[in-house]
């Protein structure tokens, strides 16, 4: 038996961290940080938060396993969840509990939960955290619906796959490696960021017509500069 | 030209708040908090953030403006905003900054921005904050997506005139008085939960044909008990 805590730390401001996610993470006795050597960025924040919150857990560090790039999509996201699980468990031995600091929040578009579900008698714990919607929506200073209206949240791999969703004023983006907004109609709206919450912070907005290059190239040239990018976007159907 | 900040406080959680919109209420000059006789434990709530944050702030409260019934839905909610505009411009006067505590997140499905955008002058800066749809899915720890899948999020009213979203596989449900998920097929699993952050927060889940009746009688009981409620839900088709 052991209790997990997932602590959602926001989109890397570390000021998106709420007092009940300082809190558990200044309680908390086992902190597992995965070591990325991609986002080194990120990485630092993670630790940075940890300090900040005075914590003084012990922190152990995990290497994510690689994706098996042969297997069919779902496939792969199964085996690879599987392999973190595993890898968490040996990280974690016989502590008690747990704690890991999840971008944005736990349940949005995140796999920590799933991989937490998969270890033997774990139970989870989920303190929410701002997820890039919020940040992003936060950012232009715009609403995430029109008045009582719906919004689909959704991914780019299924934007490429099913276009513009039956029915949709609303839409917006996560997980998009691939500016996948550009084979939509030009009069939609985006309201686009990256970095969301951090200094280093970019947002554009525009019909898609007038936008779309500007947003290509602006999003080239800063993952060329950072070596990583994380962005998201919302698209609105003009009045 | 006044700066309107609009801070999200989170669900009802006085932890919800992040130090950001901590930071923001302690370095405030002017809050407007709104008088709303129903919800007594709420208002409360705001003053105790206000008061934890180590604010100096002014403090001016004012009174939401009743709304016209005899207006149509969207008309009324215009005439609604701009009414709360005018209160808010009397309130303000000639301060050059004002600061607001909203509940949630003050893009998702809230009128502040909406109404601060009335006022002459004015701009708006957003800090994000826990949305119900992040306390409900925390408090079932449940993922809000599938693996890629994408979510709709919409109002009961919407849910009453248009039934279930097209393609939909995960709704979420804001803003509904009426559990409006009644009429929807038995085989849909809901994931419910009322007070969500607060001590006194209720949760329930299961197929709708079976907790559908248990979640309609809680309700009314606790809303009786309360005086009011606010709750929200998560539906997933079945796999």
């Amino acid at each position: 038996m052991v209790e997990i805590t997932l602590v959602g730390i926001g989109t890397g401001n570390p000021e998106h961290v709420t007092l009940e996610g300082r809190r558990a993470i200044a309680e908390a006795e086992l902190i597992l940080i995965p070591r990325k050597a991609a986002k080194d960025d990120l990485a630092h924040l993670r630790e940075r938060i940890v300090a900040d919150a005075g914590s003084r857990a012990r922190i152990v560090h995990f290497d994510y396993p690689t994706r098996d790039q042969s297997l069919p999509y779902q496939q792969r996201v199964r085996a690879w969840h599987d392999e973190i699980a595993e890898r968490w468990c040996e990280a974690i031995g016989d502590a008690p509990t747990v704690t890991l600091l999840v971008w944005g929040d736990p349940g949005l578009y995140d796999s920590t939960l799933r991989i937490a579900q998969r270890l033997p008698g774990a139970r989870a714990r989920v303190i929410p955290g701002i997820t890039a919607l919020q940040a992003l929506t936060a950012a232009h200073a715009i609403p995430f619906n029109t008045v009582n209206g719906p919004v689909t949240v959704t991914t780019g791999r299924r934007l490429r796959d099913s276009g513009w969703p039956e029915g949709a004023e609303t839409v917006v983006v996560m997980l998009d490696g691939e500016c996948s907004f550009q084979a939509l109609p030009g009069d939609l709206h985006i309201w686009w960021g990256a970095y969301l919450g951090m200094a280093e912070q970019i947002i554009d907005r525009g019909p898609l017509a007038e936008a779309t290059y500007r947003i290509v190239s602006a999003r080239a040239a800063a993952r060329e500069r950072h070596g990583w990018i994380m962005d998201t976007y919302l698209l609105r159907q003009p009045d």
